[in-house]
């Protein structure tokens, strides 16, 4: 449920989901909580990413998990099985997540437990690649995925999402000697929607790239404004 | 650009598009026109089963496409190379075609074309499984492409536009071996959100499932309102 493009009305709903934002971060700096903001189109891996996350680094850090869906606690499921908090939020007919829907799983989150004993939270927002991107939550930083399934072009068809990105993950690479693609041309339409953002190369299934993304969600937990620029592709 | 969930102001601009839709229908009903509305996740294969369909169809009917995006002509341009008319719309930061927006493109067709020549004419939504479901643009039918490598999950969670859906795609059908999917439950799925709809199993690669589509879209050409029920699934 969304309106259609009307300049005047979307800066205001753009302003007061900012200021909603603004408001969760200072929660999560407060309680010394790294946030990320985890986007991608339906069927990218999110979950399997989110589910190889907290298998690897659950012992090392506190983590919770923010799940939004449409409907259907499914993803919220399969992530509980981490023994990790898994506040499931339920959009309706909302196509993505928005600060006040946010705010509203931070503040269950700090009525259930602690969170000051919390080093992370992962935010899996609604599978859209076009919303999403322009709605931010509280995140100190946005990682993006983009399956080699979907294509080369994306990036230049799908700007605002890649543009916002700070983590970009071009996800199942297994699949890649299956497809008529160049993972090349992605990584550099991805560049030329932005320079900066560190790429990496995964797959679920062999293990790909997963070291270099676990190395980079440690690298943000409690330092989170520390993110580096001009940063490399790596596999 | 879109609005937090608001369900007074949402019905408001559904309303206001259902009237846009019901308009630019009343055009297409006027000139012999069948519209198709053919929406996925980005890259699921929207633009190449229209390069296939034109390829097969186009020395049949007479047909124009009405090719969405937020940016770019990439896949206008594949498409002009069919020699159709193919109007591009780009939508901007909105992430759906809405029936004003068609409205634009149905006149630019009106005005450098006699319309009543015309048989058929596929709009192709921007890539998002989520937004374009609630917006009809005039169609006759709605299309919707699920790659096989977005998971069997995606009908539970994504309900609107599977619910909407009066024929199914089930696309990349030759990647399926690759993948730890069972393309039985995907059909479970949808089946569970919509018993009615057509499913067809396809592979632009391997040609699997194309004629059926033909045969299926020459069955909407002039009696776009003969949409049959309970239809199998086929390959």
């Amino acid at each position: 449920m969304h309106q259609t493009f009307d300049a005047a009305l979307g800066i205001n709903l753009l302003h007061a989901n900012q200021e909603g934002a603004d408001h969760n971060r200072a929660h999560f700096d407060e309680w010394g909580i790294t946030c990320l903001n985890i986007m991608s189109s339906p069927g990218a891996g999110k979950t399997v990413l989110l589910e190889q996350t907290l298998a690897a680094l659950n012992h090392q850090f506190k983590i919770a998990v923010i799940e939004g869906d449409m409907t259907t606690e499914l993803d919220a499921e399969r992530l509980r099985y981490y023994n990790v908090p898994v506040i499931a939020i339920n959009t309706g007919r909302s196509c993505h997540l928005d600060s006040k829907m946010v705010a509203g799983g931070i503040h269950r989150l700090a009525h259930e437990y602690n969170p000051s004993e919390f080093d992370l939270v992962l935010v899996e927002n609604v599978g859209n690649l076009v919303c999403p991107a322009e709605f931010e939550v509280g995140e100190h930083a946005k990682v993006a995925l983009l399956s080699v399934t979907e294509g080369e072009d994306k990036p230049l068809k799908y700007p605002v999402m890649f543009q916002e990105a700070d983590c970009l993950l071009i996800t199942k690479m297994d699949l890649a000697p299956h497809l008529d693609i160049d993972v090349n041309r992605i990584v550099a339409n991805v560049r030329q929607m932005n320079p900066n953002c560190m790429i990496i190369l995964i797959s679920a299934k062999t293990g790909e790239g997963l070291e270099t993304w676990f190395e980079w969600l440690r690298s943000q937990i409690n330092q989170p404004s520390a993110i580096s620029h001009q940063l490399p592709v790596v596999h």
